[in-house]
């Protein structure tokens, strides 16, 4: 019975931190969502004085050593099950935190905040010098962060640990420049085929009113819970978990284009199946937490490309459409809009990039990430740099900052080393629809017949109730059989849009 | 100098107190308008362990003597001006605080969190049982915070003083007998009248958007600012002000009747102004905090009715009316539209009960409420009661408990001693706005002009600006040169609806 005791307190406290972090969450959502204008300065200044209580009360799970003995115990495998996921998890978060000062945390949490401000007033004034002066701060405190955290290769490897655990920034290189060696020159026979698709015919009127329920509509048969959760509008579609209970997706509407909307709902939805599938009884732990960001992405990527950009997913709902938005729709056959819907096209911004370039996208990210904290970069000459690379690697010019360096909220808002986790949720999407495939006998045709929840039941036992049990690598091995690599991405590229692009076979060269 | 330093201290200290508080205010915001419906119990548990967070706040801003010595000084008449309010007000909020465990405060909030969801159940069922060991609860939790906090006479007090400071259950008992000595045969003589009102004829049918874009327009010239604040829909209109810049009001509608609506909007509206008119380089402080809930009530009722529901108000927005919704507005001329606004009938519901009969509401809550925390009344008996005084009163009969005993969110939520405020802000409404009308020429014309910042620019420099600088009575002396009594009000009622229903002028008594 005495050995229960300190993991019930730890329990307690834990607790205690992770429902103080949701509500940190719910202001962060609530910023995006519903803040009026001139709430934002109060707002930086609450989030600030949360962000430093939630780091005391987390510096302070060890209090009376109540977390350095229970390491102990687990570091002499005396721990189990549970008990030993808990301690180990709380353990690297806490041992990560507690080299943070309050101070540091808090200015980090209220710089961030009003640099948000700032980059969206210097994305809609296109004057990336603006943002300057709050991207030197922010990626000073970024290094600083790097320096108390600790690294033995690259400072960038302490903060890619924050978002993809025990992943280092020399196995992403690798990956990326796999892929990049891949991409490159994929995109460039696409470019050369002869079949040119033209997407110009999707675009029409959508009312609004009526999107937002078509929207639903995909959201609730994915397997979304609106009793546990809400769509809302905002600017930057995204998902916020503060518990299984209630997860919050936004998605973004434009008139002229209704797949501006349901790309991004299906997205967020794939996340948000995520956090309404933790398992609530383990909430206020890391039993009830994802894995990494780069297998919640791999959870929105999965619905969002391959389940939701594929034939039968449309095969379910391409009607539905034609009947709700006759015009354009009535006119395109399925096939022809299957097609239009995965029209290659390399353009200036990630979240509205095809498939095949979107990762391009994100290899230009990293690879300036990577330098500027290591400081080999000239903040001043960012935008510079960024056109260069967009040219290099996606054979396009940039016109406007705006369209170029600052189109993304994550550097403002401090998320440095966050970018690789979406290529990273793009190969693991792959790897786990491939072996979904495997396992699930005409998975295929059951999406035709609209049963959404064989993909959500299969991810909801796989991936979602086990929460942070296994680590990345752990898990997606203990699914797929194999350790994470890009053949199964890279596969289903070189499948799908050698069909679409009629491509030439090539031999492929293994990694 | 060294005089300021403790001074900063408690500013420092108190400002975190203000800005977490106002995280506390968003979580219950977002519970009534945002939160999905199975999202309740994660939230009670975030907003149980913000409140122990921001109770222990409030307590250590003693921490090292500050606000004693500070308290010393004050006695010692060598604090002046800001620091002297700020000091005084700020240790009768501590002194309250610090008598009452955290565990209790956490208790209580969770509880309360809980209790206001078995309280909507059980009135959408009518089913008393179901509230009732809930109420149970939290009496007895509010009890015992009476006998912590400590009071002289009735531990009612105890819970007024919350509130309505310095305000005593003597003085309210004296305040509203007086008042139901004037109302009930005022009542009497209206009933007997020959001028019969109907209103039904203001009934129709209203699209909700559009009422939307109504009362949203009625909200703006009234001078609520959108930029700093928001308007949606709930269940329940409420006013939450989280900082003079994020102020934000919900209102309800009916399809049928756009006044349900309107009458919330102009009520809310006026709240809104007040917590938009503190003055913003004070936040943090309690030169930023309004006075009481009575003088807060007083801001919402006097637009609502002194305003609101009086002709010059409606020769300006009536024509409005009458072009957005010809069907039923334009056959109906402005006179009798005016009668039918003010159509008095004994009803039901509080809150959307005419101007004569809502003290009697009141009346009703306090009595019993009172006799609840004195622990005279069997609280299994309430329906019984309620029913009993609604006909001694009004003269009516309650056919259902949700339409009776259960139709009021407030006790499930912990606050007992919150409803005189409601007759006191008619009270102080009604003296404030003979004053105005002193004060500023030709009122009337210019809000028939649609100059409504009149009002708003009066009430902002007499009453918004000074935030808890006076006392409630001080405020209310210092503007009217009186202190709070029911003339001004039964003045008010007997010049309005003696027109309206044509009533013989009696001899009126002096209280």
């Amino acid at each position: 019975m005495k050995k229960k005791q300190p993991m019930d307190e730890l329990r307690k406290r834990l607790s205690e931190v992770y429902y103080l972090s949701s509500i940190l969450n719910l202001l962060n959502w609530d910023q995006e969502v519903n803040m009026p204008h001139r709430g934002s300065g109060p707002r930086s200044i609450s989030i600030a004085h949360l962000s430093g209580i939630v780091h005391n009360k987390f510096v302070a799970l060890d209090k009376g050593g109540v977390l350095t003995n229970l390491k102990r115990q687990l570091d002499a495998k005396k721990l189990k099950g549970k008990d030993a996921v808990i301690v180990y998890e709380t353990w690297r978060s806490f041992d990560r935190e507690r080299k943070l000062p309050e101070k540091f945390v808090r200015e980090m949490a209220e710089i961030t905040s009003k640099a948000q401000n700032k980059w969206a007033e210097a994305r809609e004034k296109n004057d990336f010098s603006l943002f300057l002066p709050w991207l030197k701060k922010i990626v000073s405190l970024k290094r600083k962060e790097a320096e108390l955290v600790g690294y033995t290769d690259s400072p960038y490897d302490a903060l890619l640990d924050a978002y993809e655990p025990d992943m280092t920034s020399k196995e992403v290189s690798r990956i990326l420049d796999d892929l990049k060696d891949f991409l490159v020159p994929f995109l460039k026979r696409i470019k050369e085929s002869k079949i040119k698709i033209d997407d110009r015919k999707l675009s029409g009127h959508f009312p609004i009113e009526k999107q937002v329920e078509f929207n639903e509509m995909i959201a609730r048969k994915m397997g979304f819970d609106l009793e546990s959760g809400r769509l809302d509008k905002s600017t930057h579609p995204f998902t916020s978990g503060f518990h299984p209970n209630d997860v919050r997706i936004t998605t973004r509407y434009s008139e002229k284009d209704i797949f501006y909307s349901i790309g991004s709902t299906i997205h967020e939805s794939g996340h948000a199946l995520y956090d309404q599938g933790l398992p609530e009884e383990h909430f206020g732990t890391p039993l009830a937490e994802s894995v990494s960001l780069g297998i919640h992405e791999s959870q929105s990527r999965l619905w969002e490309n391959n389940v939701g950009k594929d034939k039968p997913f449309w095969k379910y709902f391409y009607p539905k459409l034609q009947k709700e938005f006759p015009k354009p729709f009535k006119s395109i056959p399925t096939e022809a809009f299957y097609k239009a819907i995965n029209a290659v096209k390399p353009s200036l911004i990630r979240t509205q990039a095809d498939e095949v370039t979107y990762n391009l996208h994100i290899i230009i990210r990293f690879e300036i990430e990577k330098e500027m904290i290591e400081g080999s970069i000239d903040l001043a000459k960012l935008p510079e740099i960024w056109c260069f690379k967009m040219k290099k690697y996606l054979g396009i010019d940039v016109p406007t900052d705006k369209e170029g360096v600052l189109q993304d909220v994550h550097w403002s808002a401090g998320l440095i080393g966050y970018f690789p986790t979406y290529s990273l949720g793009n190969l693991y999407a792959a790897q786990l629809y491939a072996t979904m495939n495997k396992q699930i006998p005409r998975l295929s045709n059951k999406i035709a017949g609209g049963h959404m929840e064989e993909v959500k039941n299969w991810l909801r036992k796989n991936v979602h109730i086990h929460g942070k049990t296994y680590s990345a690598q752990e898990l997606i091995r203990k699914i797929t059989g194999e350790y994470l690599n890009s053949r199964y991405f890279n596969e289903y590229l070189e499948k799908k849009y050698g069909e679409i692009y009629k491509l030439e076979k090539l031999t492929r060269k293994s990694r």
